[in-house]
């Protein structure tokens, strides 16, 4: 490798490292002090570079990538605020494990609190979000200088993938010129013979890191496998997992060796797919947990994150269960306290060796029979087939969101990548999402549940991969997020975005502040009355207002069948839609409670 | 003060206190987890609220309304990534020392770091970007607590506005109910009694912080002032500087003192208004400065921020010249390194210190002698008729972006608010902006110089002031704000907004890379074809595209005569308005340079 000036080097030896550690992607925003990188990444085939112009919306592209894929996407942008803009993705991506690397262009150190231009303090500049931080050496055709670049983008690499995934900030200063132009004598002809490694840097990556998986505790195994075994009354609930974290196969030889029924949130990966052909996966636990007389679980296996449902949340919190919590990073997402045992393991290895050990022992329950722990499965069927029944009963013309969901879900193609928004599109995906055999990647924002950049998520999500792309976003979230909008035509990502426009923050109408107005409209619902098909011409999407059930249908059919990105907006009554949820949930309730 | 429960009571008291400390406005967005205190300042008659729905948008209204009138504006949001949302303006207010009150809400303690749903850890969430950071105690009925909640906020509005104005950061965890629930028994009925300071404040705030202004220390007054006295060329050179931060009269006391020209930074406020009247107030400086043989200073006062020419800046690097810093917090703004002295005290009362132990010895110079310093200052005075002469020049039917700007500012109305972008409008109202006696205050977000929130600013600085308001910005810069637009409608503000649209990035045709494409088209000028007339349309307001000079000034003309917020789109080649600065450039330095 030769360069015409060391920050031309250096830049290439950063990108050539990042292709050797498996990075096969870059988000870039346009910026002066990143031009080295810049440069490097456009000349380099290895790495596909999409380019963003808002740093908010590039950060939220990269995540999405990763949240598909597993595999870190790096994000670059210049000195300066355009850093802080990646503050919220870095956030959820802390908070929902999805490899990301950031990488910010710095001043160098003598400019730094100077008060040079478009100079800010960019040091830990996300605090605790990131799993490590490092300001990279500066420039220098040294060859100690470059390995400890290849070794730190390496280790960057596997930080983003360890046992605990997540972010990883590297912040680089970098002096002028920052173009690859000719500097003479500035980097050594001789550098290539006297360091060719550091230079060229290996085959693969300078460092292999391998990283184990966690292998659960015998002892511990043992003592909940008996715990499963002996329970008239088990679940397994998975909470939002990401792609590729828990095998679907361990978890369904726990299903095949307990009998327990499967509780699988929308954003569980396990609700979708072939484990609903023949398992007890459950996806309308929301409507009936609640329902007077149903019984408690007295065993719990916990896998993932918590999970959407309140109701379920609440069910969990009042059981006086043993409930098992297993998470490979021994967090402990357990936010209702009632957690008896955290299991710091692979969640499919738990779940195989647990369902290894029952196995070893006589069935737990045959499907006629009459023991208790079939009548507690069939308790669940039958809740579930109430439920479904139900929401189909439910759904007329009116544009009533649920129903939305449901179709969504039901018409997607498979295969297919689905991104949900937070607020009520997740919660209805929730409650309206049947649990289908289709292989569908049900993803959404949910580590930290914000609505800032769900259409840039789901668009960085598409990218990674030929299935239809299919966004489910409300309106506020999409306002939030038109500029993301840009990536369509800028980063060749298409989509079926099917945007629920209730003018307003429809979530509000769940919460007890809807009985006080004011400050309830003027505050909370927030009207804002935009037209949203002038965003649409703005970006050059197609667009379409649904009237009806039936035509959203039509439109939706109509827009997976075709090139191109269309918009569907389905203008509902957030109100309305509140009290429809409220009172399928209470029919469900009631027929469920008076089948005892 | 009553309160229905302890969440209300504790927002009541805190926004009552709010009030009294002389917070006049609130940006807030809708959210859950800050409801107590969304409506206790919906209640609030004394603070007007504007809603603001994307908090980026929002911290950026409010760090306007902070630049404008030097208060602090508080800006309000729920838990999470909105938080994270606020970082690129606290940073912007932090780095140009403008007072904003962030107040984030959070869960309580227990659902901290538990997997509970938007929750992230706010604690610090800005790092070093705050002048103080602070979690509030959880809303109790209890005396010492309301006290402390009290003087917390006191606290941190003087130290918005203290020596080193900027942002504060309250986060303050809340736990359930938000809304003005009755529950019987959570507010004591006898708290008042019991504790009437604490439930009801005082009458003006409960601590009243004085701020003295940094007196200069008199040996060193003495000292800089026999400099000045002796020297045949001295300068004042005036960078960004807040609206309030320097008398401008004390300013024009230290000129007649010293008969030095002052060269005014656009964002000085000192290039228009009364000094420029009958004072040396000179801003073409950018095209002369470099001129060949163009003598150095021997002396120089530098006030404010890092001035905007890099011409003068560098000027000042080769200089040979003590240079004396004046900040009133110390803060040595100074990235050229050629500074002698710095100067920690109020910038007003140093240059009326100078002026008066001058005034006490014989004058400098009269206008019409021959004396060193006369020459100096009449070769200034003819390098700026040179310079203007030949903007005027320059100024033909095309669709030039200097002459956009030269325009902008001769046609403001006096008074007037002018905002503008960071990238080229302002280099170019620093070459082509002349000085005028009318009373415009000129502003831009020049702390971190970004990008990010420039509408949103303008509009935030237009709320606080019926001034007419002018944003000049280029097609990126307001590409990352469109969402910002939405508080023309929301928060009532009207502007007269132009948009120079050169497809991209126009400034990187001022840096090396230009001669390196690809990747220079894709990467940094990074044309978007988008047609803005449509994010007029999204948000309702006027368009108008000028098709050469003179339709600018007829439609900058009506707009200024109008009521409502019209979008005035300039579509300008940014490498040929890039040549033509290079080339006025050219022509004033030869002329300049001729004229020795």
């Amino acid at each position: 490798m030769t360069a015409p000036n060391r920050a031309t080097l250096w830049g290439r030896t950063l990108v050539d490292e990042l292709a050797k550690s498996g990075v096969t992607g870059a988000v870039v925003s346009p910026g002066s002090r990143s031009t080295p990188l810049t440069v490097a990444l456009a000349e380099h085939d290895g790495v596909e570079t999409f380019s963003v112009l808002d740093e908010r919306s590039a950060a939220f592209f990269a995540l999405g990538r990763g949240r598909r894929t597993g595999e870190p996407t790096a994000v670059v942008c210049t000195s300066g605020t355009a850093a802080a803009n990646y503050h919220p993705a870095v956030i959820e991506a802390s908070q929902s494990r999805v490899p990301l690397l950031v990488l910010t262009a710095d001043r160098p150190a003598e400019l730094t609190d100077s008060g040079a231009n478009q100079t800010v303090d960019q040091e830990k500049l996300y605090g605790d979000a990131v799993r490590w931080y490092k300001t990279l050496p500066e420039p220098a055709p040294e060859a100690r200088r470059l390995r400890s670049l290849r070794v730190a983008v390496d280790r960057a690499v596997a930080k983003t993938t360890g046992s605990d995934p997540g972010p990883v900030h590297l912040n680089f200063p970098v002096a002028k010129p920052l173009e690859p132009t000719d500097k003479p004598g500035d980097v050594p002809d001789s550098l290539v013979d006297e360091a060719p490694l550091a230079v060229e840097g290996r085959d693969g990556p300078f460092v292999r890191t391998t990283t184990g998986r966690g292998e659960p505790d015998d002892a511990a195994m043992a003592d909940v496998a008996a715990a499963l075994e002996s329970a008239d009354r088990g679940l397994v609930v998975v909470g939002p997992l990401n792609p590729g974290v828990c095998d679907p196969a361990a978890v369904g030889e726990l299903l095949d060796a307990t009998g327990f029924p499967l509780l699988a949130d929308p954003l569980s990966g396990l609700r979708y797919g072939p484990l609903a052909a023949d398992r007890p996966v459950f996806g309308g636990y929301d409507s009936y947990l609640d329902a007077p007389g149903w019984p408690d679980p007295e065993v719990v296996v916990r896998i993932g994150a918590s999970p959407t449902s309140k109701v379920l949340r609440r069910y969990l919190r009042e059981a006086d269960a043993r409930q098992v919590v297993v998470d490979p990073a021994g967090d402990w997402p357990e936010a209702e306290f009632t957690a008896t045992d955290c299991v710091e393991a692979d969640p499919g290895t738990v779940a195989a060796a647990l369902a290894e050990r029952i196995d070893d022992r006589p069935p737990a329950a045959g499907d006629g029979s009459n023991t208790p722990d079939a009548r507690w499965r069939r308790r669940f069927e039958r809740a579930e087939a109430t439920h479904w029944d139900l929401v189909d009963e439910a759904a007329d013309e009116t544009l009533f969101e649920g129903a939305i969901l449901s179709e969504v879900i039901a018409g997607a193609p498979d295969p297919a990548t689905v991104f949900v928004s937070n607020s009520m599109p997740v919660r209805d995906c929730d409650r309206f999402g049947r649990p289908r055999t289709a292989d569908l990647t049900v993803l959404g924002n949910r580590g930290a549940s914000g609505i800032d950049g769900i259409t840039s998520t789901a668009l960085g999500a598409g990218s990674a991969t030929d299935d239809p792309l299919v966004v489910v976003t409300g309106d506020l979230a999409y306002y939030h997020d038109t500029n993301g909008l840009l990536s369509v035509a800028r980063c060749g990502v298409d989509a079926t975005i099917v945007l629920i426009n209730n003018d307003g923050g429809g979530i509000f109408h769940v919460l007890p502040i809807e009985a006080f107005d004011p400050p309830f409209t003027e505050q909370f619902v927030t009207p804002h009355g935009l037209d949203f098909e002038h965003s649409a011409d703005l970006y050059d999407l197609a667009f379409r207002r649904a009237t009806d059930l039936d035509d959203f249908a039509a439109a939706y059919r109509e827009s997976l069948d075709s090139d191109g990105t269309q918009v569907i907006e389905v203008r509902t009554d957030g109100e309305a839609s509140h009290r429809r949820r409220e009172r399928l949930h209470e029919r469900v309730r009631e027929r469920v409670a008076e089948d005892r």
